[in-house]
């Protein structure tokens, strides 16, 4: 059954949109373009649109600050939103991605460079929105944005390295996707208390929550990069196989010592593209070779242990249970 | 008279060592690697190398803290290291700038994704040092440089679309100017004083003063790119015009409405790249169109304002000959 859409969701995406659209506004006319395309909410031609994100970070970060018994707040909201932007704009440059959320990537319309300085400006923008706060609390939560935008980064830059190796083990893969997708995440339902002057152990437990909550959802992400439809993921099908990614599953599949593993191994290293009949030879040897069933254990697990982390965190009992709505509809199986 | 590098500098760049170090010792061991170099302390091997720029920004940042009466403030110095790095990563790799300070650009060595993720960690580092610090006053210094880098981008854009822009004016050309050189040397001038919180006065007039210089050093700077040896600049020689980039001289020249100014249109317009000889050709068509003697009489000129804007500011007098001493420096004909 899929859950229904937590409606903390729209309600942070019309929250923080203001804000988002100020910060931009601040932009030169060129890179702005470019943002506010990537942002979802203008076509290529600068024309209104509706193509946003599900504003999964800014909603963490609202409730985040409902933990703490604050009102949202606004900056940190939106700069998690920001982050997040940078981090999709510059990795499709970097892998090459042409298609972002059911429309072309930015750099395909607006060219390499356009695309590499509308990330950073976006990034620029996340760290210029909490230091204009300018409260200690604000100064601890782009602390702790700095640090989750660092570890991204790590979680990148390991990813390109998987590519180019022959061989990824299931533990590093797992500390790279724990970079990569948790620390944002992770920092998301932190900030919120942070920026409110919440006492630490509050941040550090809703940190520990989206950290794990993160991580089962990345496994479902990557499960869905090699069964999902096109429509639900807004990507081609077959598109991690298609670019040869480690992906968890697939890693798993690699490392568990099985013949249908052995022959996905000979198959992502046979030279040029894969073809069409590759593509769902290599998805068939990853489900038998039980990438699939451990990549679906594992995202049960992680939200497991996330729950248990949330049950661990002192804060009212309505701001809990939508905390696990959300970690329930990020990890159902088709989104 | 070439002025002696002023002992600010090399006292900067090592007191702002242990800091960028331990800065970039968090990052992930490959954007490490990629940032050691292009930092200049390591060769492409990671061996130990001694190739970093002159400190300039750390500098400034440091007698913009003495200004204000304050000790020298680390996370700030290191901080305007940081982005201008940064800045440099991503726009060799824009440029397609293939040398930088005498040696391979980090992107030729590591490649153009490794470099724009050592990039984006650099400028999360920045945003880092001055959240760690904590007080109010880095905040006000955290905004001033988001804002400073927000700019730095908005310049760097212009400049891109300069490139395929026919006629580009001389007042948008300095406006670009202002944004790519001048906004961060502006705010390397006040974040001293910010982080110190010093009262608003004195970090304006010091903005003021370093946005003039910046733009002093900048056509200074263009005049090398024509004008330069290699030795001078760390870069081919005549590369700007190779790259057919629009900067003030050139554009002075073109918008002068000489015949020097219409022929050397008429050449860089032509197709392919420019041979040995149409590139000196080019180069004395800007002098006989008179964009050489305006960039040296501006640059004299808007070194003069930035020393009305100096007078302006109340600070210790060996303060503000030092400050004047790195104008003076940055401005001379060979450096």
């Amino acid at each position: 059954m899929t859950p229904l859409v937590p409606p903390a969701l729209p309600a942070a995406r019309e929250l923080v949109a203001p804000a988002l659209r100020a910060a931009v506004g601040l932009l030169d006319p060129v890179t702005r373009r470019v943002a506010a395309y990537h942002l979802g909410w203008a076509d290529h031609e600068g024309r209104p649109a509706d193509a946003g994100g599900k504003a999964l970070r800014p909603a963490l970060a609202v409730l985040s600050a409902r933990a703490a018994g604050a009102p949202p707040d606004l900056p940190s909201a939106a700069a998690v939103e920001l982050v997040h932007a940078f981090s999709l704009l510059h990795d499709d440059i970097m892998d090459g991605d042409r298609v972002r959320r059911h429309r072309p990537a930015a750099w395909t319309l607006f060219g390499r460079s356009e695309a590499i300085l509308a990330g950073d400006a976006l990034l620029a923008l996340a760290g210029e929105l909490l230091a204009a706060a300018g409260t200690p609390g604000h100064a601890a939560a782009a602390h702790s944005l700095s640090a989750a935008t660092r570890r991204l980064i790590a979680g990148q830059a390991m990813d390109l390295e998987f590519e180019r190796r022959a061989e990824v083990g299931l533990e590093e893969c797992l500390r790279m996707s724990a970079d990569k997708t948790g620390a944002l995440l992770a920092c998301s339902c932190a900030i919120g208390a942070l920026a409110a002057g919440a006492p630490p152990a509050l941040p550090q437990a809703l940190a520990a929550f989206g950290a794990e909550a993160g991580l089962a959802f990345q496994l479902v992400d990557d499960l869905l990069g090699i069964w999902g439809s096109p429509e639900t993921t807004g990507k081609p099908v077959l598109s991690d196989l298609r670019a040869r990614k480690k992906t968890l599953p697939v890693v798993a599949a690699l490392t568990g010592g099985t013949p249908a593993g052995a022959r996905l191994a000979g198959l992502l290293a046979g030279p040029g593209p894969l073809a069409e009949y590759e593509l769902r030879e290599a998805a068939r040897l990853v489900e038998d070779a039980g990438g699939r069933a451990w990549a679906e254990a594992e995202a049960k697990h992680r939200l497991d242990v996330a729950q248990r982390h949330l049950a661990d965190a002192v804060l009212p009992p309505s701001v809990r249970t939508e905390f696990l709505d959300i970690a329930a509809f990020i990890t159902a199986r088709d989104h």
